[in-house]
């Protein structure tokens, strides 16, 4: 039962990109790879499969491109520097251009990064991919879920709820592509917040990148940090776009349906102490940073709206 | 388009199993690990599909066995010491029971081999998982393809083509269970040569698994390598079992039809100088190790069969 992956691997996913702690990258058993003194390896493997993950007909490039982008969201969240991936990817059938249009975008994306794939493996079966995704981080400098102390102020990075936004217009066949286009493009290229999340793992202990949805994920650091959080309603980022959008459908009151997920944003807490050096760092790299409440001593979310508490959800 | 893979993973494969060098295993963004200091990472990933790399109805039990093997057996190639896992499976339905039981003889498996699962997705699909198996190796004792000399010999452990006739009986409804059920268990339970690996890596600097047959990872080794082989065809290991089997149904001479893969055993080269070495470290782990031919200056495989050619394939 061997399988014919070796050309699919060697002819599509080789490549000149080298990084120099690479011994062995594909064309053997196994990767050799060399972590500095000092630090510590991450790794995170996540599985992307169409029609669950990404809609049938997103384009090849869209796929590599998403692929690497919520891969190395995790490394983000960690607050590591991205340096190796392997990869599995299972096709229906080789299909060259496809493959061509996928590994050129795949490549291109992966060196933006300066991370080399070092393995691969290529089976037949329906279109998924899976990654994993490894990098450094200072053995003192990890942020972690469980780290969150009462007190903390909560922030998330850039604006949520586009990309939720831009999978309803997809599947919702009223609608013109003019309307949707900047919402789908958010869906199918979200910007993994590598940098950020390096800079903050030096000023915050705990993080998480927001692909489950806002509240879900934070849910995720609260179980871990057996803390609570209130959260201020009105400070969740939205772009312009989608403010323009829910005025225009008469929605505003709905923004927190599209807080389901895909976003790609940092979610992160960090001390009273600690608040101005995070806010510079957002303006060294001119990336929105918007403190949406406080981790607490209780349980669950308490979601307060222009002062007074709308809703309590318990953990 | 978030996944409920949590649930899935903390269920069922979060385990009390712990190595030291595990800062955080499953239930953050990334696993955070700990390579030893002058040691080099080794990772692989392999891919196993329901119906594709096993049949369709292999208990969970031997695909959880499996797909454990195969993986650790591409690390034994490189002489490495196995450490932590990652897990991608992808199910067609959460069936409790097939969950229950695969998960079972997963943990058993891994923790039998010292080895930690660090990180997992869970996704919904056709049958379908893909471990990334991580360990380490010392920087000068690693076994690459692309190392053997001309004059090496060339060595095999275990026997050849028992997992390969165990997938023929099996897609032979003629045949009785107590006539396959010894090539069956060689289909389903490879044992992958671990220790073998390791202490091969003190003698020999090429190695490789035979995962896609005898002849096909021979010829990676001497594509890498820019060498040729002389094969002897008579001192290939079969089983007893094997033998009766070619014997009772006049095959005797069909034997390189079952060199097709799955058999996981070792394929090395060792220097003259070093062959005592080996064949004392065979004896030690009382683990047959045959001697099967020379690598040469020229390309190829010259095909001997008491001591005359019968074939040459060219590289």
């Amino acid at each position: 039962m061997a399988d014919s992956e070796f050309d699919v691997i060697s002819k599509y996913f080789n490549t000149d990109f080298t990084r120099p702690d690479v011994s062995q990258g594909i064309g053997d058993d196994c990767a050799i790879l060399a972590v500095p003194e000092g630090q510590r390896l991450v790794a995170s493997v996540d599985t992307l499969i169409a029609g669950v993950h990404f809609p049938v007909d997103t384009s090849p490039e869209d796929i590599a491109y998403k692929a690497i982008a919520v891969n190395l969201s995790d490394l983000a969240a960690m607050g590591a520097e991205p340096a190796w991936f392997t990869l599995a990817i299972s096709l229906p059938a080789i299909e060259h251009d496809w493959l061509e249009a996928f590994s050129k975008s795949f490549h291109q994306t992966l060196e933006g990064y300066g991370v080399q794939l070092v393995g691969g493996d290529t089976t037949r079966g329906e279109l998924s991919i899976t990654i994993q995704a490894m990098g450094f981080v200072d053995v003192d400098l990890c942020m972690q879920r469980g780290n969150a102390q009462a007190g903390d102020r909560i922030y998330v990075s850039g604006c949520l709820g586009d990309a939720s936004l831009g999978l309803q217009l997809i599947q919702d066949e009223t609608r013109s592509s003019s309307e949707s286009d900047y919402f789908v493009e958010r869906l199918n290229r979200p910007v993994p917040r590598v940098e950020l999340g390096r800079s903050l793992s030096q000023y915050c202990s705990c993080a998480i990148d927001i692909s489950d949805g806002l509240f879900a994920d934070l849910g995720h650091i609260l179980e871990r940090s057996r803390r609570g959080a209130e959260i201020k309603l009105e400070n969740i980022p939205v772009s312009s776009q989608m403010k323009d959008y829910l005025d225009h459908e008469n929605k505003v009151s709905a923004i927190h349906e599209y807080m389901t997920g895909d976003d790609y944003e940092l979610l992160f807490t960090v001390s009273e102490a600690n608040e101005d050096a995070v806010k510079a760092i957002g303006e060294d790299l001119a990336m929105p940073l918007s403190c949406i409440g406080v981790i607490t001593e209780g349980e669950g979310i308490t979601f307060i709206n222009n002062g007074k508490v709308v809703y309590m959800k318990s953990s």
